[in-house]
């Protein structure tokens, strides 16, 4: 069952274990275990234990309509995530001018652009281009560095739904993209943590984004040209991966900018984010106040 | 009088205060003082007055050269790196294909890469091309957003060297750069933090860098394209900017990428990065082990 990061009227955020329509509160079910996911996939097997030890009549439950869900890894080290790595995507994006890369083309989202799960994403003042980009995205387990591609599995502590939201027009202004994927509130993430063990092939998922209802993106992990065991192995020749960093695994086609006419959000559009099994997020675009 | 991380052989990092071949241990000197470079920064003017008050004859002081420095801001939320911002340097980039761009560019060194002023540069097993760019760089001191050019200076919290090690093989297979400028080891900073207020004129410094004694690079920060001011507005457009979040401002001409032959660095080599005011650090280039 998924780890979220809920608050109340009268709490502050902390670690819950959803089971159904129920979460339960793990500062009263669990008092031993850590406060924050990072904390939770640190302390390892022995947290897992005591989190899997909790069930539906341990004390703490709630009806999960009554708490607000944050962004289970609010302030992560590092949130990275890689481009035109859905072959339907990367034809999209050629039409634009881009070129699809021979390596895995890595960019950051800031941290600070991290927002929850059901929170408003804000079409900035200084763009006329937002748009949408439906992710699995992947939170690692261990501290890291050169995992082979067949035990990049062990590092990994589980799995979320992410919207790598895109100010195209900024985006584009230069090569490394960072600007445009890292305006505040770009970065909805959630609504939980599904843990890896709960997770049978994470490569043989759907992921769908839908606008106002309307199925925008639609595509299977399977079809990654780069499946995540080859991005954290890229990756960690490169960096020590740490609890908590997040990877955005890539988007499928069906982005706002490459229709014809490209077609761009505005105020009061609800963009609906799914990977199968591990829930939806669902983001309301707001103006910059 | 700038601001340093350091440790003994008997204490963990701490804050000190730099008066000519000394430091003092904020510790004993200023105990109501935060203990890391970041708190200090949040806590403001109050901090300030404290650590203006700590002297040469304060309790604490033993000599600079008995400690080890570490990197002043070790865990930034944010580490961004402007490229192509001095004219000689972007002329030699657009030699190499890359194109002086109209906008800003910005990209991230990730956090994980800072490592201490006179620390190790690891030689990546993978890597063929690894190069040095002497910048200044700017710790942000205020939480901010949409800052105007006219008052960015009053969100700058002080300054350090930064040398942006780059490994030029992996910088150069995506238009992201992202990875090429994120292994570990390849962000060494410091020494210490000169803070703004003894700074006169942050874009009038004289910035060099010397490999094994030879200078390679050297320019006034007077001849950036984009002053530091500019690069805050600009980013603060974008996202909200926090005490300890390090921009790097970029890079004269004479790195070893643009050199013909090409020269890169080799095992043995040091490094050396100066910037007028706020001393220097040295790394030496050590093997992949």
């Amino acid at each position: 069952m998924p780890l979220a990061l809920f608050s109340t009227a009268t709490t502050s955020p902390r670690l819950g274990k959803v089971i159904g329509d129920r979460i339960i509160d793990l500062a009263e079910a669990a008092p031993g275990l850590p406060a924050t996911v990072i904390e939770f996939l640190v302390a390892g097997e022995s947290a897992r234990q005591a989190y899997d030890a909790v069930n539906p009549d341990s004390p703490g439950a709630r009806p999960l309509s009554d708490v607000h869900l944050h962004a289970p890894v609010p302030a992560p080290e590092k949130y990275l995530a890689i481009g035109m790595n859905y072959s339907d995507h990367g034809a999209e994006a050629e039409k634009l001018g881009l070129t699809v890369p021979e390596y895995q083309l890595w960019f950051n989202k800031q941290v600070s652009c991290i927002t929850g799960p059901f929170d408003a994403v804000v079409l900035p003042k200084v763009s006329e281009k937002l748009d949408y980009e439906a992710e699995l995205a992947v939170v690692i387990g261990k501290t890291c560095r050169n995992v082979p591609r067949e035990k990049a599995r062990d590092v990994i502590g589980g799995y979320m739904v992410a919207n790598d939201v895109s100010a195209r027009d900024w985006q584009l202004r230069t090569g490394t993209m960072t600007l445009g994927k890292s305006f505040d509130t770009h970065g909805p993430i959630g609504p939980w943590l599904t843990l890896d063990h709960e997770v049978v092939d994470p490569q043989a998922l759907t992921v769908r984004m839908l606008v106002n209802g309307v199925e925008k993106q639609k595509a299977n992990t399977a079809s990654m040209i780069f499946d995540i065991y080859d991005q954290i192995a890229y990756l960690s020749q490169v960096m020590t991966l740490k609890p908590g960093d997040i990877l955005a695994t890539g988007t499928p086609s069906g982005v706002g900018v490459a229709k014809d006419p490209p077609a761009f959000l505005q105020v009061g559009d609800v963009m609906r984010t799914e990977v199968e099994g591990l829930g939806y997020i669902e983001n309301r675009v707001v103006a910059d106040t």
